[in-house]
């Protein structure tokens, strides 16, 4: 019998990595070669968990600047060198004036989306997921896959300046060593849903 | 034929509410009743949204204590004055002393969990939802429902405060500020999911 759900995985998998970064994060390397080592799985997207610093002009994705991402804990010069470093050019440019000038920091947690042969393979990965990353859900089901999304639970997402306040460095530092520390708890509990999957 | 489904939501809907607040958010109740005039629908828990202060002593959810909650926007004095209340009592009970005394601003997006009659019913009701919710998922798949869970994308989430250092006022003001923004963006987007379900 033709196994549609493997061709699509091995169409899939043979593609070149489209991300910003290009590659996969190394703390999820493990967690995606087990799932694609699985017959019912296959990984579409993945992401470890980052901490950046955007410039949003509106809420709507496309209208952000991305200032600094990094795919690991972070120092508090790094951060800070970037958002110099954008603060000049921002000054140099004369046709920016009437930017807002609103920047985030995020902390976000891992985020994987993992397409599943169908809803049994699909139920099995989610109340694996469900343990330890509460907010993972089913968010596509067709005669054909059903596609899985697993997100953590720490994050910090928070407006650190625009043109009428920014943050004190003291607060700024402090900040940091919090979306630090959520970044190693996020670590923390990849490698405990890597053992959970081993046995799917 | 004996309708479990029917059976099983008018006993659900028969229930005392059992949340902290008693009762639904006036901000979601023409979704709710929507929702539940339908056959194929009920839903199970909900919150409009809300900006919350709280003191987090682990990052178990049981381990926090709630400084301030409200389910709508919020001005800079109410949240202040609920603060300096913790404040004092800290001051006056020498038990907590070693209190680590991590302080959290979060402005929640809404968050719905809607139980459905099979998954033809909730596919139907995730599809419309992740055109405004993407982060929108099933959460639950047996041979009796499915579960979605519905939830809001704007968010703040960030410590404000510890033993070592506190958000200054312009900067606390300014985080309310934005808070009450993303929670008017999310009250906007509820109108648009109402408009959304009601052809479902």
């Amino acid at each position: 019998m033709f196994d549609h759900f493997a061709k699509e995985k091995s169409d899939f998998l043979r593609k070149k990595d489209k991300s910003r970064k290009g590659r996969i994060d190394k703390g999820i390397i493990k967690i995606i070669s087990t799932l694609n080592s699985k017959n019912d799985y296959y990984t579409t997207s993945s992401c470890a968990g980052r901490i950046v610093l955007l410039e949003i002009k509106s809420r709507k994705k496309d209208e952000c600047r991305w200032i600094f991402i990094k795919h690991d804990e972070v120092t508090f010069n790094e951060i800070n060198n970037s958002l110099k470093k954008y603060n000049n050019n921002i000054k140099n440019n004369k046709t920016n004036k009437k930017i807002e000038n609103q920047i985030w920091l995020k902390q976000q947690p891992v985020i994987l989306h993992v397409a599943c042969r169908n809803l049994d393979a699909a139920r099995k990965l989610l109340d694996a997921s469900r343990k330890i990353f509460k907010h993972s859900g089913m968010i596509g089901v067709t005669d054909k896959k059903a596609t899985i999304e697993i997100i953590g639970n720490e994050r910090i997402e928070t407006v650190i300046a625009d043109n009428n306040f920014a943050a004190d460095e003291k607060y700024f530092k402090n900040l940091i060593k919090y979306a630090n520390k959520n970044f190693v708890e996020n670590k923390s509990k990849i490698g405990k849903f890597f053992s959970l999957i081993k046995g799917l």
